[in-house]
C-alpha cells in the first residue's frame, strides 16, 4: 500500500521553505498589527526631538549662566511652545519634556532652592540637560525596515513618526477541517466506539499562540466529497489542515480530496515518528497539511512543519535551529526513522537543558502535558545525558511555561 | 524634593511577589481558556482508551492465531462499536482507532495481501497492534493539576475527559491611562511643544504579548482630578497603569491622584536606571504603576515588574532568573544604580548570548528596535564580553524574535 518513498524531515522542511511564497501585502492600523511583519520602510517624518526639549525638572537660564540667585520669570509647561531665551538674571521653570529656547543651559530641581520668586541654582545650569532637536533622528531618517517584526518597540516608533495605518504582511488565514466519523465533539456525549475531539482544541490552541488567523473549524465524516465540499464552502484560506485520512488506508481520503480540490501532493509521507503519514500539497499559493489523525502527531507535525509554512506566509524568518544539552536519558528506545521526541526545555546558567517526557505512542496525549520543545533524533540515535541534541522550540512554552 | 530612600529593583520585585494576590477563579469555556492557569485539578472521566482500539490499518483475528490465510468475514470501522471475535479462519478489516474484540490479535496492512474476499497475513498477527482499554489512563486518574498552564497539550487533555468548561484563573483585567498636556495621539496633527503618545501603543503591544485583557486606553491632561475621575469611570481593573506624572515635579499628580483614589503607595522610586520614579501602589486587591513618562522607561518596568504583578495575578510562575553570556562589551557605562541595558539575545549551541544594544537615554526609542531582554546590572558594573550576566526576557521577543 506504500506509495512513494517517505521524505526525510529536511526534504519536507525544504520544501516549505523554498516553495511557502509570502502573502501580498495589506494595509492595517499600526495597533491591529503587533507581531506582523512590515512590508515597508518607515522613516522619520520630522527631528525627533521635534524640538530643543529639557530633560529634567529644574529651571532653564540663558547658555553662560552661573550658579546663583535667578528671580523665576515664569514657567515653561510640557506642550507649550518655547519662548524666547531668558535674560540674565532671570530663571524659567520648566519640567521634563517642557520646549526650551535653543539658548539655554538648566539647572536640575534638586540643585535649586526656591524661596518665593527667586531661585538659588547651587550648581552652575548645564546645557547637556537640553535635549536637542534631531539629537536623537534627523527627519527622512529610516528607522524601521521592510521585514522588522512589530514587537512593543517596533510599535513606539510606528507611533513616534505619526504612522496611523501601516502596510505588514497580514497573519495567515487558515481552515482547519476534522475528519472521521469515529469522533465527536468534545463536549457532547459519547457513544461506544467513538472518540472525542481533541484534534480541533489542539489546534486551535497552537494557531492562538501562532499569530495566525483561524477561520471558523469544521468537521466533517471520512468521505472525500464531504471534504470537497467543506474546503468549497470556505475557500479564502492561505493554509488548510486536515486532521486523520492522511494514512494509506481503505478510508483514508485526503489525498483524493486534496487533489479534487486542484492541489497538487508534494510529499506523501515524512520519515519520522510521530508524523509519518503526512501530507503536504498546494494550489497556487494556497497551502494543505494532512495531519496524521493523533494528537502528538499533530502536535510535532504543526510545531516542525505548520509553524514553518506559517512563517513564510506572514514573511517571519525561519525559526533558529537550537540545540541543547540532555538533562537525562531517553525513556524510550528510537527507531529507523527520525524521532520528535516530546521534551520540556529549562535554562539553567546560560545554557538549555532538554527533559525527555515520558511518552508511549502517538496517541498518549499525556506526554503533551508541559511539553515545550521536541527533541530531533537521527534515526536509531541513543543520546547519553549531557550531550548536545537538536531541538525545535514549540511557541506557546519555552522560556516562559 | 526627594520623598523616601529609592528601593532596589530587588525589593520591589519582592513587594510585587509577597503582595499581588491571584484573581479569583472563573468558569470559562476550554477554548477562550488558553494561556490561563487551571484553578481545578482534572480528571480522567472515564478510561483511555475508552475500548480497545486497533493501533494500525490491518486485519483483526482471534489471539493465537498464525500467519496465513484467513477469508474476510467484514469490516470495523473506526466509530462501530467492537464485535465478537472472529472465528478461528476469519479476519476482521479494521482501520487505525477501530474499536476491536478483547480477545484479538492484528496483522498491518503492510504484512497482509489481499485477494478478493481473502487475504494471507505475512507474519503472525500481534496482541500488541490493540490499544487496551485504559492502558493510558484509568478513569479516575488526575491528569493535569490545578496551577497548570493551559498550553496546547493540556487543551488537548481537556477535550479528551470531556471538559467543556473549566475552572482558570482569569486574564487579568487592565486600564492605561496616558497622562499630561504636551502628548496627543499619534494619529493626530502635531503642533509645536507637543509630542506624540508612543506609550499608549507600547504598553498596547506588551499587554498583547501577555495574556492581559486591556481595557479600554484612555487620556487625560495633567490634573490630579482628571486621572481621579478617568479613573473612576473604569474601575473594573486589576492592574491601573498610568503613564507619565510619576516624578517628583510640580506638575506630577500621579501619587496624590492615586491617594485620592484610595491606593496606598508602596513604593515612589526605585534606584534603576531606566525606570526611577516609579510607583508601586495598592488599593486591596487591585494594584497600580505609575510608570516614568518615557518610552524606554516604561518598556522596562513593564517587563521587570509590571509583568511579574500580572503573572502574580494570573497565577502563573514566576519568570526565570536567565543569565546570558555577554556577546559584546557595553557600548555605554553604568552609575551608582542599577541599569537594565536593552538587549538582543541569541542561542548559539546550547548557550544564550545577549547583545548589548546601543543607547544614549530613557527617550531613545531607538534602543527598543529588535529588542528581546534587559541586562540588569549591578551599580557601576562593568562586564566584559564573555561575562555571564543576568537577562530579563522579554515576552514577546526571544527566541522567535
Amino acid at each position: 500500500m506504500n506509495q512513494g518513498k517517505p521524505n526525510s524531515v529536511v526534504e519536507v522542511m525544504a520544501l516549505i521553505d523554498t516553495g511557502v511564497e509570502t502573502s501580498p501585502s495589506v494595509s492595517m492600523a499600526i495597533e491591529a498589527a503587533v507581531g506582523c511583519v512590515l512590508a515597508e520602510d518607515v522613516f522619520a517624518d520630522a527631528d525627533q526631538p521635534a524640538f530643543d526639549r529639557s530633560a529634567v525638572d529644574g529651571f532653564a537660564v540663558a547658555v553662560g549662566s552661573t550658579a546663583g540667585a535667578y528671580a523665576i520669570a515664569g514657567e515653561i509647561l510640557p506642550g507649550d511652545s518655547a519662548p524666547q531665551t531668558p535674560a540674565a538674571g532671570l530663571a524659567l521653570r520648566v519640567s521634563t519634556g517642557s520646549a526650551v529656547p535653543a539658548a539655554s543651559a538648566i539647572a536640575m530641581i534638586e540643585d535649586a532652592e526656591v524661596s518665593g520668586v527667586h531661585v538659588t541654582l547651587k550648581s552652575a545650569p548645564e546645557a547637556a540637560f537640553v535635549r536637542r532637536r534631531g539629537s536623537s533622528t534627523r527627519a527622512g531618517a529610516r528607522l524601521l525596515a521592510k521585514g522588522s517584526r512589530i514587537g512593543a518597540g517596533e510599535m513606539a516608533v510606528l507611533a513616534s513618526v505619526g504612522t496611523a495605518t501601516v502596510r505588514v504582511v497580514p497573519r495567515p488565514r487558515v481552515l482547519h477541517v476534522t475528519t472521521g466519523r469515529e469522533i465527536v465533539p468534545f463536549n457532547e456525549p459519547l457513544v461506544s466506539g467513538k472518540i472525542r475531539d481533541t484534534n480541533g482544541p489542539l489546534i486551535h490552541a497552537l494557531l492562538h499562540t501562532s499569530d495566525a488567523q483561524p477561520l471558523p473549524r469544521c468537521h466533517v465524516d471520512e468521505h472525500a466529497e464531504s471534504l470537497v465540499g467543506a474546503v468549497t464552502r470556505s475557500d479564502v484560506f492561505d493554509l488548510l489542515l486536515v486532521s486523520g485520512g492522511s494514512s494509506a488506508g481503505l478510508h483514508d481520503h485526503t489525498p483524493q480530496a486534496l487533489e479534487t480540490l486542484g492541489f497538487s501532493i508534494l510529499s506523501r509521507k515524512v520519515n519520522s515518528r510521530p508524523g509519518r503519514p503526512l501530507i503536504v500539497a498546494r494550489r497556487g499559493r494556497q497551502w494543505a497539511f494532512g495531519l496524521p489523525g493523533n494528537p502528538v502527531s499533530h502536535f510535532a507535525a504543526f510545531n516542525v512543519f505548520v509553524i514553518r509554512a506559517l512563517d513564510r506566509l506572514a514573511g517571519r524568518p525561519m525559526p533558529p535551529s537550537v540545540s541543547a544539552r540532555l538533562g537525562a536519558d531517553l525513556p524510550g528506545v528510537t527507531g529507523p526513522y527520525e524521532t520528535l521526541w516530546p521534551a520540556r526545555l529549562e535554562i539553567h546558567a546560560a545554557c538549555i537543558t532538554a527533559f525527555p517526557l515520558p511518552w508511549l505512542d502517538s496517541g498518549d496525549l499525556k506526554a503533551l502535558i508541559g511539553v515545550n520543545a521536541l527533541i530531533r533524533l537521527a534515526a536509531n540515535a541513543r543520546p547519553s545525558s549531557g550531550e548536545n541534541v537538536e531541538v525545535v522550540l514549540c511557541r506557546a512554552g519555552f522560556p516562559f511555561a
